[in-house]
């Protein structure tokens, strides 16, 4: 899968199916997924904590290290796609709905 | 935009050009991205914290907390989607890989 | 009340009578203050999420700044210290017994 | 040590003393502290993320589970103490002002 091909309804429905297929979903309140994303963004912090701020742009160049950050952003987006599956809430509409409120709260300076 | 139709590129672009038109890039290292992102977190930890299990999967049916919801994940999305920008990290590709992982540190019981 | 002569019961007790008088008990399950805490941690990641190192060290000595920051450190000790009320683990021999685990963990390289 | 009789300044000289004798107080400006502190309340979450509010109660008089959380507790204890101390903030000092604070926001009851 690529992202310029996979849909957002690809990586929700092969999430659900993975947590499906292990009997997860009676754990997959919206409380318990938000403290599980507290824990994977955690994970994400502890990779970048003392890096400096040029380090941490150059940490995705280490193959290494790319791939702990892959995969905790890979982590934190299936909680994500979680969260929207129990909360039945699309996720794109959900952000064509907050960017045009942010664009009202932060004007584009314009051309 | 709808899920089952919006590809995670269309998503990264759409945050990429808000961010983009407003001279946001030079603050969007990997590391200032995922304090944001633990804020951002943190604002959805607050929708939850004192509800019950039920309650908390009750929210999303009331309007006014289905729209705090959603645009809390909304948030979520947008800084998990600049940090594939700024690192050049495929988040498909790393679902795809991390999944694969995820079946073999947690077996499927099968049918 | 100041550090020099402050004990960890004094500040537990008086964020413990604080909760009490306004019937909050029910609600401080470690689950939920654990919850609490990521959002209050959140906070404090909103403030510093934009900075570079050095404007980090001296956001606390700008006045308005320093207040934010001293209110946020302070709602994070005021639900640690709920977590220790409610799992009645006292917070100093916890320190005691991980500091020693640490030493053995990172070995000071001595004088 | 034990929190009857130990001050704040007792447990924050003990963290202070512990990084300064490995030669890390360069790396503890308060953006990468917040980010640490991020991290350590991330693992806290995970213990509790999937129990139930009765099971969060009660996992604190598992001895194992109640080692745990001591260990986390004592963790998001020290990189708070470490904060006050990289930012000169007094903690009891900053309670009684956000407390003072909080007592006009959330009025008690009274008796």
């Amino acid at each position: 899968m690529a992202d310029a091909t996979t849909t957002v309804a690809d990586l929700r429905q092969n999430m659900r199916r993975f947590a499906a297929a292990r009997g997860w979903d009676p754990y997959h309140t919206p409380k318990n997924l938000t403290l599980c994303l507290a824990s994977e963004v955690g994970e994400l912090c502890e990779i970048f904590r003392w890096l400096t701020p040029d380090e941490s742009v150059n940490a995705s160049t280490d193959p290494a290290e790319r791939e702990k950050i892959a995969d905790e952003l890979a982590d934190i987006a299936n909680v994500l796609f979680l969260l929207c599956e129990h909360t039945g809430i699309d996720l794109s509409d959900a952000v064509t709905a907050k960017t045009a409120k942010n664009a009202i709260k932060y004007p584009s300076p314009g051309p």
